[in-house]
């Protein structure tokens, strides 16, 4: 069964507000196996909304209209439904009393504009608001269910657990929708993709969606089934093929970031990192120390941004940097090796590279990332030339690293 | 004259993931006197695609399209418009060059797969990509402007600022929007909004919004004139007021960040900063080196996130830490002299405190952070109590050293 929400309010039409409703309420839907095909966003904007809403009707099962149900001027959504379904407007009496009795107990005078919240849509059921004037409606119209929602989150969401996810169950066919998330780092997206595609196209069902940022892919497996556990067999016979095909590239099949599954790996094998971040200034820790519980096995490090600081704070031989240049393998080498010494860490991380945009030179272009990795068993230099903005390359070199720390421990 | 926005792509249609995009958009589109009066977020699904771009087309001006132009199965933006509008699609020789050239340099393999992003519908142009493989497109149609471009924004924001904004310049009606983005650090959202509150209030035009985040108080003025002279002008008015009650809590008028305020101060003192970072674990690092250029005032530091660390790599004396506790004056203001001294900058910056969620005690609870600052004439410790989770300590934390490196190099 197919639902779409339309947000109402003009400020959601600004550089400053998203509609972040729509999140809680796709996952409430989901959850009860109902898809969210389409989210439109409009003004307090009669013409529009009627629009919307007529395209809507076409189409759309199940449609959630949040916003626009308080007293002022500006909110017509009770109106412009009243007109394009074709349904007068009735007082009711009881949210009347409800709504004077709300201005009594804050002990303020109510403005007649506020009685407007008493209308309703002939045929509507309304839906107490326990925490504001604006009470919600349930409208079924021509077979679809129309639910209006007033656009506070805080009296949204309350609204809708207490008065439509239980009716919507009883409504829609027994169904649940199962979501897994696998993220892989290491293969660019039309690696990923090309390598998949041959397992994932013959199922409808899960759904399968990739999603590519700097150095990290997402594949979300979507499936429906008449109840929870035959779609979770349908994910995970999917979800085995991709296993299989791509390996230890992926990092977690349930959503976690790169850094709380490194985080996680540390701990479960007693072993701790420190790390000297040249061109990544800082990336690396800040992302381990964002995980709670991070300092059992993060020590710490250095950021060795300047060339002095290397020898300054990592303690390698300030010899080194003059012969062979600060982003080089054998100095990328010494931090990593430095600062485990220092730390006494199991492991040693330092990446030193050009993430620009300038100090590029024609043997040394913007780009090349050093990384080295230093263990009990000696210690590692890989060399990467990553291609674009300053941004992406540090955040392609700190997930890279992160990524090569995780394999380590996988070793 | 009027625009409208179609993010296109089924994560957008998941719990995870809202368009942000439509947020930059919203923006440059205002400040060109454009209006977005409708926004709709619709799957990788062909049917409802083609059905939001003919409602669009009957309605909209402008419109304008983000998503779905990458190479996958998934991606079916570029189909769509060129079978609702009737063209037909053609192979653009020198995108597909493009395209090989970008594998080449990274020197990998092409799938062929990704040549489906040389295929242009019939009388469109294409846009350049600088930072991507998937080039943009603009269509006339019909009297409409339809824009085309990618969804990841690092692809999108500059293309559209290199490839659209003059061309939509010249194409809309005289008539301007300028915002004015005041940032302020230090005070809370409530103080800021009761002193500037009677000021603000007798305006219509400019429109003011205040927006809070940690440690961060944004004021937005939007005046709307016939040309942007007389715009600016009614923006001034109410800014400076504004700029005279706040005084240098306000850090910025043109909404830069403060690590870029902190990075402009220190390279116009010439001075040079170095930082170690106990409970903010990077943080503050990794925001000053997302400047390119910051390693002309950035020297680097420690990230001394255990206790040891701040003994083996700031260099305190080991005795300090066991005779007053990690988090405390005396260890701060050590880790503060300390890393100065070792890089030689002209101030040193440490963080040291309980983030959270464990290592609270009734003397020192959570949310307690150290933050020392020391130069030429000595050095200063602070002590704050933050309130919050983990995450908002943190930021917190670093907001309020960048703050104070700020009003020192003010001094």
């Amino acid at each position: 069964m197919d639902a779409e929400i339309i947000a109402v309010g003009s400020e959601l039409l600004t550089p400053l507000r998203l509609d972040t409703n729509s999140l809680f309420l796709t996952e409430k839907l989901n959850s009860l196996g109902i898809e969210v095909r389409l989210k439109t966003i409009v003004g307090d904007d009669r013409r529009r909304l009627a629009e919307v809403l007529r395209a809507a009707l076409g189409r759309s099962a199940i449609i959630i209209v949040t916003g626009g149900l308080g007293p002022t001027e500006d909110d017509v959504t009770r109106e412009v439904f009243s007109e394009v379904l074709g349904r007068g407007l009735r007082e009711v009496e009881e949210i009347r009393r409800q709504i004077e009795q709300r201005f009594r107990q804050i002990g303020r005078k109510m403005a007649a504009i506020n009685l407007k919240q008493a209308q309703v849509p002939v045929g509507a059921e309304w839906l107490e608001n326990s925490r504001g004037t604006a009470p919600g409606l349930w409208i079924e119209h021509n077979g679809a269910q129309i639910i209006l929602l007033p656009g506070p989150p805080r009296e949204l969401k309350p609204m809708f657990e207490a008065r439509c996810v239980d009716r919507l169950t009883r409504i829609v066919p027994q169904g649940r929708l199962v979501t897994r998330v696998y993220k892989v780092a290491g293969l660019p997206e039309s690696e990923v993709d090309e390598r998949i595609a041959p397992l994932y196209k013959p199922y409808t069902n899960p759904v399968t969606t990739i999603l590519a940022s700097p150095g990290e892919i997402e594949i979300h497996l979507r499936a429906t089934a008449p109840n929870e556990e035959e779609a979770e067999k349908l994910v995970a016979e999917l979800g085995r093929k991709i296993e299989q095909e791509l390996g230890r590239s992926i990092f977690t099949s349930c959503g976690e970031t790169l850094e709380a599954v490194v985080g996680r790996l540390l701990r479960e094998k007693g072993k701790t990192l420190a790390v000297a971040e040249g061109s990544t200034g800082g990336r690396i820790a800040e992302r381990l120390t964002r995980q709670p519980g991070s300092s059992e096995y993060f020590l710490g490090g250095v950021v060795c941004y300047s060339h002095e600081s290397k020898a300054q704070l990592a303690g390698i031989s300030p010899d080194l940097i003059p012969s062979e240049g600060s982003v080089s393998q054998p100095v990328c080498r010494a931090l990593a090796e430095g600062i485990r010494r220092k730390t006494q860490a199991s492991l040693g991380l330092a990446v030193t590279g050009l993430s620009g945009p300038s100090g590029a030179t024609t043997e040394k272009p913007l780009g090349l990332i050093y990384i080295s990795l230093a263990g009990e068993e000696g210690s590692e230099v890989r060399e990467f030339r990553f291609t674009g903005e300053r941004e992406r390359i540090q955040e392609l070199a700190s997930q890279t690293s992160l990524n090569w720390v995780r394999k380590k421990l996988l070793q």
